[in-house]
C-alpha cells in the first residue's frame, strides 16, 4: 500500500527525501510547491540538475568544481601562483574565498584520510597535490583541513610527502574563535590557544 | 560576479533555494550531494519532477491528486459513498487517511476563502462541491477546514450553500488536543472546550 494517492507523487517525494536532512514531510511540502508552479519552471529545475551532473567539470589542477577544464581561480592572472591552500572540499574553497583574505591557488582533496571509514591516501587527491609542487614552482602549501583527528592525520601525511621539497608548509591558525567568550570555548581549544600563544603586537 | 565557480552549480543551487524553507547554504549541500551520485540517479531525480508535473491528474470528483482521472479513493468500492469530508488541501487528505478513522469520500477545496489574500468562493472548488451533493446522494458533509478565521468563514459559506439540501452538515471536533496539559493550551481553545463540553460516558 502506498502512503500517497499517486505513484508519481510518491516517486517525487522519495527523491527529495533521499537528500540529506530532508524528511518525508518536508519532501512532500517541497514537491507540492513545485506542483503549483507552471511546467516551464519545473522543467528548468529538472534540467538544472541533469545539466549540472552531465556538463560540470572538475578543474584538472585543483579539482575544484568548474564549467571549464581549468577553473576560474587556476586560470586567473590576478592570483598569487606560488601558494596552494589545501582544503577538504568545494564548500571550503567557497568559505575561504568569502573571507577575501586569500589570493593564492587551491587544491581540493575531496576528503580526508579516515581509516575508520576506509579512506586512505589513494582515495583522495593527494598524489596530484605532490605532482603540482615542482612544475608549478610552488613556494608555500597552506594546510586548511578540518581540525579533527582525520584532518590532523591528513595534515601529517601531507607534511611527510612534501618534506622532500624546499617549500614552506603552514597550517591555518587554531584558537579561540573571534567574538567568542572564553567561558564558552571548549577546553581543548582554550588549552591549545594558551600553549600556542603569539606575541602581542600592541 | 558569481558566488560559485560554476554557473551550472549556481543554477542548481538557485533552483533548490527557490523552494520554501531552503536557504542557499542548505541548497548547496543538497546539490553537492546530488553531484556525488551517479548520473542515472540524478536523471531519475529530474525525471520524477518533470513526470509528476506533466502526468499527474487531479481527481475529477474530489480534486485530490491522482495518477488517473478518478482517484483511488473515489473509485474504491470499500469506501462509504454517502459522506464527503471537505478539506483545504492534499496534505489534509493524507493526514486524515493516516488516522484510519474515516472511510468516506473527500473534497479538496484547494484553499480557503480569504478576502485579505483576494481568494473568493470562485477561486476554490466550492461550486463543484455543491454540484456533487444530489448526483452522488450525499447524506453528510463533514467540514474539516483549518480552525482559523479563514477556515471559519469558508465553513459558514459552505453551510449557507448546502442548506438547500436535506443533508447533515458537521464539523470536526475542536478542543484540547489529546495528550496536552491544560496549562499549556491557549485560552481560546480552552474556553471553547468548556462551553462546548460533551456528556461524559463513563
Amino acid at each position: 500500500m502506498n502512503e500517497y494517492p499517486s505513484v508519481l507523487l510518491e516517486n517525487a517525494v522519495s527523491q527529495f527525501a533521499s537528500l540529506p536532512g530532508i524528511g518525508r514531510k518536508t519532501a512532500l511540502r517541497l514537491v507540492l510547491n513545485l506542483l503549483r508552479r507552471d511546467s516551464n519552471e519545473v522543467n528548468h529545475f529538472a534540467s538544472a540538475l541533469t545539466r549540472l551532473k552531465t556538463e560540470v567539470h572538475y578543474c584538472k589542477y585543483c579539482h575544484n568544481i568548474s564549467d571549464t577544464e581549468v577553473c576560474s581561480i587556476c586560470s586567473s592572472s590576478k592570483r598569487q601562483r606560488q601558494t596552494i591552500c589545501v582544503v577538504e572540499n568545494i564548500q571550503d574553497v567557497l568559505s575561504i574565498e568569502k573571507t577575501g583574505q586569500y589570493n593564492g591557488l587551491y587544491h581540493v582533496l575531496g576528503g580526508v584520510i579516515s581509516p575508520v571509514d576506509g579512506i586512505g591516501p589513494k582515495d583522495i587527491e593527494l598524489d596530484s597535490l605532490v605532482e603540482r609542487i615542482e612544475p608549478e614552482n610552488i613556494e608555500e602549501v597552506i594546510l586548511a583541513l578540518p581540525t579533527t583527528l582525520e584532518g590532523d592525520t591528513t595534515n601529517y601525511y601531507i607534511f611527510k610527502r612534501l618534506q622532500q621539497f624546499n617549500i614552506r608548509i603552514t597550517q591555518i591558525a587554531r584558537g579561540v574563535a573571534i567574538g567568542n567568550e572564553l567561558e564558552f570555548t571548549d577546553e581543548i581549544t582554550l588549552g591549545r590557544s594558551i600553549v600556542n600563544r603569539t606575541e602581542f603586537k600592541g
